[in-house]
Order: C-alpha cells, then structure tokens, then sequence
C-alpha cells in the first residue's frame, strides 16, 4: 500500500537529517515548507552559497568538514552583515558512490555546527546526481530593522578593518593539493597543519557580529581574496584606498610562506577562502570597537584608511604589487 | 589594478541575473546578502526545490522551461501552504559547454515568472561545474502568523480536494522519454502536445493560494505522484482514505492515454511533477470554497472523503488498485 512504504530519500531524510531540524518551525522536516518569523523590529538577511566537489573542496576531504565548511561559509556572510544567525536550508547533490558512512559523518559536521552557532536547519532538498557531490545553503539571519551592514555605505576617512588572518585557506589549499612549488615553502609540519585546517575549516567570525553591527560603517565577508573583495566594498561606497601590504595580518605559517618565497604575498592577498570580515569603521570608534572584538576572542587588525577616489592599491617597500588575478573566482 | 577587473561571473550576473533583482532588499545583487521582512503578523514561509539536468528535465529541454520549472515548482509549495509568493534565491552550476544564449533564454523565462507570480529575485550564487547543470532555488512566502496551513491537520470526515488534473506530467515524460509503449497510445498531436507540455511547464496554482488558506484543514502541493503524497498527507494527519479512481480529475489526454492503456492509471496516480495542489476541506466550507477556486480560475475535484483509521487505498471497479512503486522518487 502506499502508506506502508518509505521511499530511499525519506529514509535518509529520517534517519540524517531530521535530527538537525531542531527548530519548531522547520516541522521535523515532515511538511512541504517551514516558517521563520524574525523577531518583531528585526529584518531578515538572506544568503546563499555552496560546494561542489572537486570544485570547491577536494572528493577526499573529511566529510564532516565538507559539511561544516558549506554551512560556515553562508555563516561568515551573515557574521558580515552584523546578523545573528537563524537557520538555514541545505539541498544537496548526492552521486550513487556516496555510502552512508559518508553521510553520517557529513551530517554530523553540520550538526554540531548548526548548534555551535545557533543556526537550525530548516529544510532541505536531497537528490542523486550523475555529477560530483554538490551541498548548496541558504543561510538566514536578523538584524534590527534598516540595520543591515552594507557594502556601500563606507566613508572617505574610514578606518579598513580585516579579522584573523589572511592568505591561509590559499595557501593550505595548494599544500592539499600538491602543488609542486609548496615543497619549497620548507614548512614546518605544524606550520603546514596550521595552513591546511585553515583551508578546510572555515573559521567564521559570528563572535564579531555584533560588534561589526554596532560600529562598522560598511563591511563584507573575504571569500573571493582581499584584494577583489576590498576592490569591490571600494567600488560599491565609491572610495578608495592605499594597502601598505606589510600591515595585512598573516599568521606565522604564511609568514613563513612568505619568506621563503615572497612571491606568495600576491596568493596571500589575492586567493579564496578566508572568511574574515572586512568592514570600515569611524576613526573615532574604532577603540570601541578593538574593545568588543577582545571581548569577542576575535583578532582584529587595521590596515589602512579609505581615501576620495577610486581604486585599491597595495603598496610594499613603496612598490605598488600588480596582481595577475586580483580576485579568486570557483567561476 | 584590482578594481578595473570584473570577473566572468561578475559579467554574467550583472548581465543576466540582475535585472530580475527588482526589490530593493536585494540591492541590485551589489552585496553579500539581501533583505527580507515579512509584513507585520506575518510568518515567512521557507521552501527549497531544485533541478538537474538528466533527472528531473531533458539536457535538451528549452532553457526558458527549465528555469520557470526550477521556479514554479517552489511556487508551488508555497501555494500549498497558502502562502503569497516574496522572493526566490537561486544557485545555479553551470557546465563549461554552456552558452551565453542558453542563459539568455533560461534568464528570460525566470524573469517572465518572477514579474508574474511577483516573485523577485534576492539573491543567487552562480559557479562552474565539471558535472551536470543544476539549478536550487530557494523561494520565501508570507502568510499571516500561525496560519501557513499543513499537512498534519486534516480531520475524518473532510473532504479530498485536488486542483486541475493529476497525471498528465508523468504520462508527458514517457512521450517526450520516447519511452517504447507510448506509440501504442495513438494519440494525436494536440493531446500529446498537451502532456508533453504539461511535464516541461508545470502550472502551479498560485492563484488558489488564498482559498487555500482560508478553507483548507490541511494541504500539501502533489509533486511526487497524488497516490504518494495522499498518503503523506493522511499519515501526518493519521486518518485514512479510500478513492474511487474514476473520480480523479484527468486530462482528456490522459483519458485517451488510459483508454488504449489502462494500466496507464498507474502511472498518472503515481508519477511526479503534477504540481497541484491536494487539500482537505471540512464538508461545510466545501461550497464556498469551489466558488473562490471559481473565481480565482483554477478548476477543483472532489475525490473522497477522510476517515478514522490508517492507509489510503485507491479503488476502481469495486477492486483496490495495487501500485508497484505508489511514489515518485528522483533519489
């Protein structure tokens, strides 16, 4: 009869990803749609971005990694935008040779993630694929009503801001991948570890948000390379600026990249996958704001101040750095 | 420099996808994230839906079908639901073979939608794929708080109500599928034009959005085959069912279809993509409910009533159809 059979996808669905559907509104997974309602006064932030194997992620990277990394990206936009996180749907691309080991792990990751940062899965979309794995998120958030942080809104005279540290994931993804010249860098292993998690575990700063929320005058998540990303808050807020690239924070392990080939400052400065936050911020609150990011356990660094104009220059040794690819597409 | 380079998908989103961001919260896809805020006492209602190319369309479909049909299968969740469509977010893979007039065209029929059913575009993520094209979309609706109507609140007694007619898509499949027997149907040209298109263009039935929500105990979109997603339903809801066949609305084409083949009924009860709406609906608002469906254009049917007990069992001839697969899976 037909109630007495559970397809393959509902079985799956039961058994993996119910558990992550914690919210009330996403239904236990058992009905057509969910409901979020921000809270009253509050706007939702709407994201959305994905993986794909052998695009975004090596097929053999861990699979709970895969996971958490698909989530943290979307997570890093909302960190961005000052938004705290409020849930989220996943559809993914499931190729026949996936076995459920791989999911069960992969649907752990996301778990512990989905409850580390408070971002419940909603709903979701599961299909088999003739193609590679691919996991593609929508991500949404609340703001105070008109508060979202823009890209736009950033002012001549502003302080530049980054989180963390730059150039790792860019790095580390060519260490995974076996780049022929990485054996030069001479890494130490635990200088190399260092470059390698980073590109496989995002780091989001929603620890920032809020602080990013209540001082920044613009700000972005740096996913497509700081160069680009920086190069676009400039051209959406119609400013500009000068990098003196030897105040862009780098971690021990890509300074020592770095000194060991000093032609990697342009990977460092121009690759994916830092999900750090980019914002600009009044030279007046920017002590403030230092103050709430310690509180926040996030490192923050200024490297430089937006001028009138147009354009993004980095500057090193008074040399202007010319960039083959400023920014870093999966495109 | 940095900023005097746009990358390729850069070029293609302003030149394809941005003119369909009409609403301002999705700042013109200028930013990391969009806006949305459901009007006061309402709820936002949250769906995903997806397709790729192989399993759930032709790779030689027409790319205007393919994005409306991304589109309108998450419209029709939301209409289910009783929501009123407020935007989409859509991440599409791209393989390299594709050309700029392919997403000319797929661009053109999402954009054609989005202004018809007033659903805008918010956002997007666009990237290469070695695999197959694929397209997620993720559309948003309001309802008024508390009232998105579900699958699990039907009672014994109402009445099984469902849109259009059921059938046509998956009987349209195996033509357009060249599938062997199908030349054994003799049907002329407008009938089969009539599945055929049935299956490449799904109509959902927004229109009926707000009858839905007005009258109907319980309701789910039917997208994986009625006799499935009837189960679904009365499970979640734990009543059961018995359908006289005969009384399931179908198509003069699919009349003509199971006339040459009866076990046709098989696949029009149990095959995908009808993309209507099933509802249940206490006897007493039965009659101003088919005048608001009347008014709103969209033809309904009354296929039998709910009662105490467990199964959904589909009878014709005084014998129980039995179903080798009762639900449409692409898993």
């Amino acid at each position: 009869m037909p109630d007495s059979k559970e397809s393959e996808e509902d079985r799956l669905i039961a058994r993996y990803f119910r558990p992550l559907a914690t919210d009330p509104g996403a239904f236990g997974l058992q009905d057509d749609a969910a409901i979020l309602t921000p809270p009253p006064g509050c706007d939702l932030v709407l994201t959305t971005d994905g993986v794909i194997a052998g695009v975004h992620f090596f097929p053999g990277d861990p699979p709970d990694h895969i996971g958490r990394k698909a989530l943290r990206m979307n997570l890093s936009d909302l960190a961005a935008k000052g938004a705290r996180p409020a849930g989220f749907l996943m559809s993914i691309a499931l190729p026949g040779t996936i076995e459920e080991s791989w999911l069960s792990a992969f649907t752990a990751g996301v778990a512990d993630d989905a409850q580390h940062y408070a971002c419940p899965l909603l709903g979701g979309d599961t299909d088999r694929t003739p193609g590679p794995l691919s996991v593609s998120i929508a991500a949404f958030g609340t703001v105070p009503h008109g508060k979202m942080v823009r890209r736009s809104t950033a002012h001549a005279g502003d302080c530049v801001v980054v989180s963390g540290t730059i150039g790792d994931a860019a790095l580390g993804m060519r260490l995974r991948g076996g780049a022929p010249d990485a054996e030069r860098w001479r890494l130490e292993p635990r200088l190399r570890a260092h470059l390698e998690q980073r590109y496989l575990l995002p780091q989001p700063r929603n620890a920032l948000a809020q602080a990013v929320l209540e001082y920044a005058s613009a700000a972005m998540d740096v996913s497509d390379g700081l160069a680009g990303d920086l190069a676009k808050l400039c051209r959406a807020s119609a400013v500009a600026t000068n990098i003196d690239a030897t105040r862009v924070p780098l971690s021990d392990a890509a300074h020592a990249a770095v000194a060991a080939d000093p032609g990697l400052i342009e990977i460092a400065l121009t690759g994916g996958d830092d999900y750090e936050i980019l914002l600009t911020i009044a030279p007046e609150k920017l002590t403030a704001f230092s103050r709430a990011a310690k509180r926040a356990g996030v490192a923050v660094s200024e490297i430089g101040r937006l001028v009138e104009g147009e354009g993004v220059r980095f500057v090193r040794d008074g040399k202007t750095l010319s960039f083959a690819r400023p920014s870093y597409s999966h495109f």
